[in-house]
């Protein structure tokens, strides 16, 4: 019964064209690493790698247990401050994954008796997190914000969340943070903004830049594994709320605390991105050049999203780059929210200013012959 | 709304003496640690920390993408090749933490038309994972054979999960495991085994010293977090299982892989377990000793627990062990899946004999006033 279900499924996934599988690479295989999270280039950064070497030694390989019992570490205190502090918070509390902050926020405030309001883009781990929450779910049409306004007017007096990302994944465009602020207070809405492509990419966040840090109705969640260089994820809110999730967020009671060397990683990148605002304008820079180059819009952060005509396209596009030696991303569905495949080139600052105009060369003629 | 609603669950929890805060702990505060889960006291070998400074120096803060972006590294490749060879199973799969590898397992393979039949006390890892799964539910009685073949009977030819621990982490007792693959394999049913207290204590796991190992039907998975000291989770079993967990298990595919230095301190303290099984007998050699003193039921891996009058007795007791320099762990609602409050006391190797021996005395006389 389980063998055919099983093999049925891949057999599916064959007949599609997408099957996906696992290539490991090295430390340092030579190519032009334009697929990867890693925007500000920190998690090669001599200070990170030294700051997680030296908590392995200090603190040894794991914290040992759940945040709640012996697992939090003053280490996590430092890295909490120095996120609070730089993106205007009033308090964090780190995860383990950027997935388990966003399961957590979700599920410990919503319930059965909630309504959440959530884009259409949304990241796969607030999908879950509303699942998880079994609150009443209402999907708006992607930066929509009349739509999240009606949703809201429609049911007046519930507790009602409202989720959205500062720059979205796939599409690599920026919520209206400002609207949807507006909106929610107008009717006592909270506004949960998932800041994993926002963070580092814009200093301190795009709640920051839209003077919203530190308002107790707009809560934020980060991922540690992409500007930041490392592992990990965090809330950041009031202190009401983040007692709220130690206290009741199963993804964060029942889970073992962040790893040491993580977290002294993640730290060490938060200081550096903070007193290297250029490293960001670098990227910005790249990405925009190059968006213009491919006649695409300009992304609101580090991803610039290429539309393919097909998969199998987006596929053999990327295969091409590879042979040039450029490795860039590649979403298809299911992965895209909708249906369109696409090529995901990111521009980490790590990559040199000759690297970089090499592989937007390379770009420029391989997309140009697939599209 | 939200303001009253958030304040409210503070004061029942208050008022319920059930309020969680963090205590942060140093690197190294003298105290005699008995409350966490580094079973094998490997978190801390030097061996460990060593490997998990070097692959941070080597490769960086984070693996930096997706696994199916440019997340897989080679020493992904390393570790689940290591884990696989010593638990005796096809394959293994590593994830970013133990939560993360049964909430992809019972996700990926259970849908609506699916049935998952879980023991009652079973980890909040798993609970929501069938939630995210939403297969249809039977909660059976602890440790109940007849009780899981009752339910796999009432419904044949229903695709089925079932669900157990091979050493459960509250009560400390363990599964029926070879009567358990018996029911499942006579009613077509797959059997996941989550081996987070059983791998390291138990050598390769109770799977395999129970002869389950390699068995298609019979999958497994673990936390590197315990005895492995580190960070992170696997699932084992057979490759066509772990390919469509590749392919489908949303928390797998949209999460960061395994951050470098996690990978290698757990793939050292795995090394180190298997080439030391003395380790573990220190551990299993203790615990079976201060169970008698006790005068509680024998556990059946690293944690003996300890039943407690009342939540209000159970933390005094802890916080009279803490004034003594011993820490121990305390379960109380809604962390205990029958409602009775407990002390938790692990006998981690990197404990001496000595620590050991003044940390039981201590515990005798604490527990007797207290009971
Ligand atoms: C928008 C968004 N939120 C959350 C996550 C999850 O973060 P992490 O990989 O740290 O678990 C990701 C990506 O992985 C993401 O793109
Ligand atoms: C039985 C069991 N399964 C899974 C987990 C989750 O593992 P991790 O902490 O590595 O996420 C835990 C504890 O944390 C556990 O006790």
């Amino acid at each position: 019964m389980w063998d055919d279900w099983i093999a049925d499924a891949a057999a599916t996934r064959e007949g599609a064209g997408l099957t996906r599988t696992l290539k490991p690479r090295g430390p340092d295989d030579g190519v032009i690493d334009l697929a990867g999270n890693d925007y500000l280039g920190l998690s090669g950064h001599p200070d990170v790698r030294r700051a997680a070497a030296e908590a392995a030694m200090l603190w040894g390989g794991g914290a040992g247990a759940s945040r709640l019992v012996t697992g939090t570490l003053t280490l996590h205190g430092d890295l909490e401050e120095e996120l609070a502090d730089w993106l205007g918070q009033p308090g964090a509390l780190t995860f383990s994954t950027g997935y388990h902050a966003n399961l957590s926020i979700v599920s410990a405030l919503a319930d059965r008796t909630a309504h959440v309001v959530s884009d259409a883009h949304i990241h796969a781990s607030l999908i879950d997190a509303v699942r998880l929450s079994r609150a009443q779910l209402t999907v708006v049409p992607h930066n929509d914000v009349a739509a999240v306004r009606a949703a809201l007017a429609a049911q007046p007096g519930v507790r009602t969340l409202v989720l959205a990302e500062s720059v979205y994944s796939v599409l690599g465009d920026e919520a209206p943070l400002t609207e949807l602020a507006e909106v929610c207070a107008e009717h006592g809405a909270l506004l949960v903004v998932d800041e994993a492509h926002g963070v580092g990419v814009h200093g301190p966040g795009l709640v920051h830049r839209r003077g919203l840090a530190g308002r107790p109705d707009v809560l934020v969640t980060a991922t540690l594994s992409k500007s930041l260089g490392s592992q990990g994820g965090a809330v950041l809110g009031p202190r009401s709320v983040l007692d709220h999730l130690v206290n009741t967020a199963r993804p964060f009671i029942f889970d073992t605390g962040l790893a040491p060397a993580a977290t002294a990683a993640a730290l060490a990148a938060a200081q550096i991105a903070r007193s290297h605002p250029h490293l960001a304008d670098i990227i910005r820079f790249r990405v925009i050049g190059l968006a213009r180059t491919l006649g695409v819009p300009a992304p609101a952060g580090a991803v610039l999203s290429v539309p393919m005509p097909s998969p199998e396209g987006a596929v053999a596009a990327q295969a091409a780059l590879l042979t040039e030696g450029v490795r860039v991303g590649c979403f298809r569905p299911p992965s895209v929210p909708d249906g369109v495949s696409r090529l995901r080139v990111t521009a980490g600052a790590s990559v040199t200013d000759e690297e970089w105009d090499r592989a937007a060369k390379v770009i420029e003629t391989i997309v140009g012959e697939v599209r």
